[in-house]
């Protein structure tokens, strides 16, 4: 009962909004009566927590530091995943650290912790695919890998909003041509 | 009393977010009566969007096209504003224009074009600003001006999360580096 109420509040704060998904909502799509929602979790904001783990669980990070695939491409792929699944759902939901972190972040420090730690890891992985694209010569070497990384997904994040805002793939495709073909060419 | 209400949204929208502002706190940071809410706008969704044109007026972006200060300046000079709104509010609020990005555009289509239009006009004057730094010689000009406008938005919206989320000037650090260091440098 328990991992469903986890994968409704995932769909419900990802299509909703942390304010606007309410507990009655995610026990009512989790099948399961409203009563048993405090004997799984102390709180909405708790639950929030434990969905975004699962979120981050869902987006194939260690897929950026598969050895079996050249650096740039991963990094590509990556993006492409995470596009895919935006155009699959009609340019909406964008991502969940994204809306958490503009919606949430000043209001629970325990979700600014868990968006913070999520981005962390991202970009950390990020970054060790970056520096070994540097390292095989398909990226340029002036640009530091930690920063570069931050800056992508920092560039992801704010195309998710341009996109959702537009609802158009355009502003995808600025991030792809200006993230490969100008800012981590070599 | 019109004007008053407008304030007090936009202050209200820009700290709390769309679905946590209630008519009912707005009128009282305004100091007028609940009732007269409706005499002045149809929703809070109309709110929104007039509350979003003061928050565009407010942001200077005109300051982008002044022929008096060099380009690159004038775009430093104009993140830099907007970097110590957020500085002076203890890392909080971010952006309206890119937190109804990710909680609202979904769920009200006239919210969404505003928004849209709202980007829109601030990566014109970008646009126009890049275009003149590359006209002078200080800006790469193998970077067509338009999408780097968009993407320096994009990087821009995501840095704001980051710093929200990390309770840290890094981001900014970042932002400004890679920017001006690396994106842009001819």
């Amino acid at each position: 009962m328990r991992e469903e109420i986890v994968d409704a509040a995932l769909a419900q704060f990802h299509e909703k909004g942390f304010n606007a998904a309410a507990v009655k909502d995610i026990t009512d799509r989790a099948g399961v009566p409203k009563g048993s929602f405090y004997n799984h979790f102390p709180s909405k904001e708790a639950l929030a927590i434990v969905a975004l783990e699962r979120y981050g669980e869902q987006r194939r990070l260690t897929d950026l530091a598969d050895p079996g695939v050249p650096p740039v491409e991963r990094i590509r792929k990556h993006f492409e995943f995470l596009r895919d699944d935006v155009l699959d759902h009609d340019i909406t939901r964008g991502c969940l650290l994204g809306n958490f972190g503009t919606e949430i972040v000043d209001h629970s420090d325990p979700i600014r912790t868990a968006v913070h730690e999520g981005l962390e890891y991202w970009s950390g992985l990020l970054a060790g695919a970056i520096a070994e694209g540097q390292k095989a010569g398909e990226i340029r070497e002036d640009l530091p890998a930690d920063p570069a990384a931050r800056y992508l997904l920092s560039a992801w994040e704010g195309t998710l909003i341009q996109a959702r805002a537009d609802k158009s793939q355009a502003a995808f495709e600025v991030f792809f041509a200006l993230t490969f073909d100008s800012l981590l060419k070599t």
